[in-house]
């Protein structure tokens, strides 16, 4: 068996993910939906031997009703859609996954298992769906609904989809397609299996009009960290995003996830867990946490106040509140089932931040790992995680797009090689080979075989 | 003014137009999910100066329980969705137009209007989307209902759909997005504006996570060619995708069309009517029939009787007849409002066709006009219909691919050029500039400065 590795995901916003990194003197906002600037993002995380480029997505955009600070909130109001984006970007690069983020509460199963399994067709098995359910009110309204399902529902027709979606994927069997030119006959009918299927919130009764894709099914992502999302991880995704914070806690979720495994028969191997991570890295400490403090300096006050309360979900309006002392003893959150919103109390009691000391935070990683040094020291965390059961590898989000990947790259990735935690080539064709993930049989295959032995 | 010369778009499925194409001994449909396949047919599309690439789509596959002889139906069963082609042929081409196919019935607005945003980014200006209603049961049933909406309510769908896509692309003015990295400005917010859309069918609230198209919009394209069909074309198309067998049918479509667009305040020549023809060529008219009758040898009889049965909407068995004799004189046709059922019937009527020869004919161009000949005969009629108010440009159906689409490229297009009915380079950089279309300013702005004006 190969030895392990540590696997690593591009988490890169064209516009940065540090709320202010936009505003570096190298970030290129202006480019945010320009291709060419995204193919050579691509290219150097191609040359960084990710395994994949990693984009999040929600449909919506800032509306002038509900959002404060309105002008200042750019980095997250406008950009290209993920599929369309990697589709494009896989003509054009040879070895790097794409992982897109889409939204199992409002794309419908049939649409969205078909742009998937032509985006892995595209790009020769380098595809990946990242499941998420979607929370709040303003995105429901963007599709004629008053307000989100409840999370409960959500998941549960989170978990329908997939199923469905994993029948989409394998109404062609692998050898389905004859093209006999000789007899007239394009396909084996016998191996053409529509998925017929009828859930509580799902019906898809034929097939996919697209051939099985090379990698079986796309590689299954999810994030979500609430019990039902766990359990949605531990049936069916092969990759988890998540926040951690500190590796105690990161060691509990990653004994907790791989644990529920074995009640769906998988094996620990199965799913590859990877805690998301930013890196403010460079030759000496200082350097480093002068880029930290330079990123921090461009938050607008009143932007980074709006969202901290934002993603806190905080139901006081925090502005009434003196930034250099810390939160209230007592503040309200919204009970919308996220677990994002508790951890960031926690990191603020944690850490006794200050208001502005929180948001900095959260404007920062948005949630996430922050990790500031010299590449000796970011590995040594990384390592520490990654050999005491926290992560099996990392989704890297750079704060400043595009300076902190070259950074990564160029400084972390050369230390990582050096203590052989990561490759120096690329091992496979696809994106499940690369994370060294099975490629899954065909279901109506294996029922055939099923039968047969028994 | 320049002076007006003949449109054209690519109508190029990886697997032929002719239901037998795909058995032709060039063909390669063993490469119908093989994205460098797409991409030689696209540089040779663009080396031929088309306007634009276009696929038709409808979201379903051939069904095991309704599909007669199932295994030969090969060429529709599976193939890539094509905004997903599409944005990755954007990344390896620079001229050519991208027209793709979608459903106003089984798609959402904002992940619609999204996806064509990011492709006209992608491509700096070269996507359209042709807008169909979809009807049929088989595809209700992938989208949770038993049944099509009726057609009424299809084309009422399909309009508010147009209109809050527009909004939707229009949520962003185009100098809306400032990126000052000095003031922490993204954006100003007075250059955005949430559709707040609320039909009778849908209902948006929020606006786009796109910047505003290059093109303001993508081209809007139509087919369907019903009362309400053309009545929602006079409103919004730009381009119309039609089935016209006789410059005489052809020429009162065209009249009755752009008579309707005065009714909307728009002018002739914002609207590009482009019917489909079907191009067997060859240097000597002998071989250009030989070309047509070597592709009806490769159609299965009993394909070609299904498809007819299929196509032309007949309620009674066909196999039950002579393949030799006509149809018989009063044979039931479904009544879901399609207008190509009509026209298959009056096909067979007007030139006295046997079962076997209409069967022959709808395989070949699919209710589309077919055109046997030299360059020279190609060119003259397409001149007539052009120069005579029957077509502003046409829709290329190579019946075989590659291999028609080499010869009307490298026969037909030198011959077009000659007559100087055709450019010898690509004019604009963008679909709009080459198709000669104006590009829309944003609604808001418009409203603004008719506000200023009064
Ligand atoms: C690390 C992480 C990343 C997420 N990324 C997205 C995203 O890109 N788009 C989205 O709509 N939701 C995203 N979510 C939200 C989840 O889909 C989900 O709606 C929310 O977290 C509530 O579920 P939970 O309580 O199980 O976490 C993310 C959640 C986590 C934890
Ligand atoms: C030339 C032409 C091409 C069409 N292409 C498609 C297509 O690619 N996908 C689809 O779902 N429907 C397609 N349609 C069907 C229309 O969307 C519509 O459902 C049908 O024609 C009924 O409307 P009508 O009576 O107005 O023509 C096409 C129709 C015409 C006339």
């Amino acid at each position: 068996m190969a030895k392990r590795q540590i696997r690593l995901g591009a988490f890169v916003p064209g516009t940065s993910q540090h709320v202010a990194g936009w505003r570096h003197p190298d970030a290129r906002p202006q480019d945010s939906h320009n291709l060419k600037y995204f193919i050579e993002l691509a290219k150097t995380a191609e040359r960084g031997l990710f395994d994949a480029y990693f984009l999040a997505d929600v449909p919506v955009t800032v509306d002038p009703e509900t959002t404060p600070n309105l002008g200042l909130t750019g980095g997250f109001s406008a950009g290209l859609e993920p599929v369309s984006l990697f589709s494009a970007l896989a003509a054009v690069t040879e070895h790097i996954g794409f992982i897109a983020t889409a939204s199992s509460t409002y794309e419908e199963p049939y649409n969205l298992a078909r742009k998937f399994a032509s985006l892995d067709h595209l790009s020769e098995g380098r595809a990946a769906w990242n499941v998420v359910t979607t929370s709040g009110p303003i995105v429901a309204k963007n599709f004629g609904l008053n307000d989100a399902p409840h999370p409960k529902e959500r998941y549960e027709r989170a978990d329908e989809f997939i199923q469905v979606a994993q029948k989409l994927w394998d109404t062609w069997e692998d050898d389905a397609f004859e093209y006999n030119k000789k007899t007239g006959q394009f396909f084996d009918g016998d191996k053409l299996h529509p998925p017929r299927f009828k859930g509580k919130h799902l019906a898809v009764h034929g097939g996919l009009n697209v051939a099985r894709p090379p990698q079986g099914y796309p590689v299954i992502v999810q994030a979500g960290q609430s019990e039902d999302g766990r359990e949605l991880a531990a049936k069916f995704a092969e990759v988890i995003f998540t926040a951690q914070q500190k590796i105690e806690d990161a060691q509990a979720f990653y004994k907790d996830v791989k644990q529920r495994l074995t009640k769906y028969g998988r094996h620990t191997d199965d799913l590859k867990i990877m805690p998301g991570v930013s890196i403010f890295v460079a030759e000496t400490e200082e350097e480093a946490k002068a880029k930290y403090d330079e990123l921090n300096s461009y938050i607008h006050p009143s932007l980074g106040l709006s969202l901290l309360q934002q993603l806190g979900g905080f139901t006081e309006d925090l502005s009434q509140y003196n930034l250099d002392e810390p939160l209230p003893e007592h503040i309200g959150q919204i009970e919308n089932g996220a677990s994002r919103n508790q951890l960031i109390l926690e990191i603020a009691r944690q850490n006794n931040f200050t208001i502005r000391e929180l948001y900095q935070w959260v404007a920062s990683a948005r949630g996430h790992w922050t990790i500031i040094g010299t590449p000796e020291q970011v590995v040594d965390e990384l390592q520490a995680w990654f050999e005491n059961e926290a992560a099996d590898g990392f989704n890297i989000l750079p704060p400043t797009t595009p300076a902190s990947l070259d950074d990564f790259v160029d400084l972390v990735v050369p230390e990582l090689q050096r203590r052989d935690l990561f490759r120096t080539e690329y091992e496979g064709k696809t994106l499940r080979e690369n994370l060294g993930l099975e490629r899954p049989e065909n279901q109506y295959v294996l029922a055939r075989q099923e039968v047969k032995a028994s």
